[in-house]
């Protein structure tokens, strides 16, 4: 296990040194079958894979739930284990943030709605973290999962614009099969919210199902079928839903495929004190 | 001549996949014998060299001198060509900053006093092209001018912060005969205010003198007499003179040899339309 941004340096240089590429995966831990879907992606298309497991204070509000975010470390590391043994990079704060720590990375645009809108530090924090892995991991590609499909946007924006040397990988939703995104969040759920959570998936394959097959063009025709969905007898509050490029993330009210090849999708729900999301891609 | 980061990127590679060292020489043209010198140190401790020719507008607010800044670019590549042809880089401001770029990287602390309180978004500009430029240019070390004290305090700020891999090198202020420290701001000097210019560079003389001969302490004292320099018979102003501590750049009211090892004089001053900044560092 490494532990500090040297030990991660020199064990990077010392894959390149050999001829090997080095696959990327940051994490928060608390790692569910969405982490190793990615875990899996990185041993396919590189030699060797590194996971970090750092959960970030800087993407945090004071009000958000960074102190009580899972930290199951040593299932984690077991959990890896069987999936690969890849290297494991875990960082204290302190390692990441030392005293005097003074930088932040803004990136605009595609940080700036939905996410950004309600959580207004997040994705500077965000993308300060990984730009800080990415310069001290300096794998050859790095791999995120779609369920935070506006992290990723944030992220390839930044490797973009800062012209950060290293591919970003992007791995499908796992869901549980009951159709809820894997989260490590979903652990906050009571029973009952936990059964209620279905209906974030079910109204995105609602949304769905109104724009691929009933041609539905209004935006607000299928949000309100969304937030019916998700909020019909179940404790859930509709933070957004919302129908966007997938690539600027600009929110759209009429879906038209002579201008769009595909939307997203995009929902944020609060049911008691947690907060979930969700994204679909939809191919016009 | 590589004029896009693709090319900066592919040379790079190439050098470091043929064994060799990089060293990188950022500038904004215009180039006079102190850049010379930090070519001629990115010689003598690299392999080979690459010089970058950008003139930056995101570190020029718009009240200051972007359109007007000198832009001699064949002089240079004839100057750069007899001081041992090192590669040049010379993107353009599309190819830097393409439409939709939308990002930022911010340093606290150092970024804050002297040059941030007059140019409050200099260094957040000079630290994103920094950053994109050692991305894109991968080098092994990158080499910048002692003349520029603060924006190498922020370089140094950002590469620790963010972990970026290349190690900093400082070079001397190269001065001429008379004292004044090059620069290409000097060539906007009238020949009068040329001439009254070698005042900055006897008042921090005069302030070596000072603390060096005569121990004075109190900071407000050697400010006096540096300002009373500067602006006696002159068409000068000065922006600021202070002592600082040469690694934060916490300004000091005392100095006290008990707590610090050396300190920063740092300068800006301005005469008709020109701001030069000069400093010294004072081993105590």
């Amino acid at each position: 296990m490494l532990t500090t941004i040297d030990e991660l340096r020199n064990w990077s240089n010392e894959q390149h040194a050999a001829g090997l590429t080095v696959g990327f995966v940051p994490t928060m831990g608390a790692l569910h079958e969405g982490h190793l879907s990615l875990v899996k992606a990185a041993n396919e298309r590189c030699d060797k894979t590194v996971v970090s497991v750092f959960v970030n204070p800087a993407q945090f509000a004071p009000n958000e739930d960074f102190h009580k975010y899972p930290r199951p470390l040593e299932n984690d590391l077991k959990v890896l284990k069987s999936a690969g043994a890849p290297e494991v990079f875990v960082p204290s704060v302190a390692e990441m943030y030392p005293d005097g720590f003074d930088a932040s990375v803004h990136i605009g645009g595609v940080s700036q709605p939905f996410e950004g809108q309600f959580r207004p530090v997040h994705f500077s924090g965000v993308a300060t973290v990984v730009l800080k892995l990415f310069n001290a991991g300096q794998a050859d590609i790095a791999f995120f999962g779609q369920k935070d499909y506006q992290q990723v946007c944030v992220v390839r924006k930044m490797v973009s614009d800062l012209n950060v040397p290293v591919k970003i990988a992007v791995c499908p939703i796992v869901r549980e099969p009951d159709g809820l995104a894997m989260s490590s969040r979903n652990r906050y759920l009571s029973a009952e919210h936990r059964r209620q959570a279905v209906v974030l998936s079910r109204s995105l394959a609602e949304a769905e199902r109104l724009i691929s097959v009933k041609k539905e063009q209004k935006v607000k025709n299928i949000v309100a079928a969304m937030t019916k969905t998700i909020c019909t007898d179940t404790d859930f509050t509709v933070d957004y839903a919302a129908v966007a490029d997938p690539e600027t993330l600009r929110e759209l009210d009429i879906i038209d495929p002579l201008k769009h090849s595909a939307v997203v999708i995009l929902l944020a729900a609060k049911i008691g004190t947690t907060r979930l999301i969700d994204n679909a891609v939809i191919e016009l």
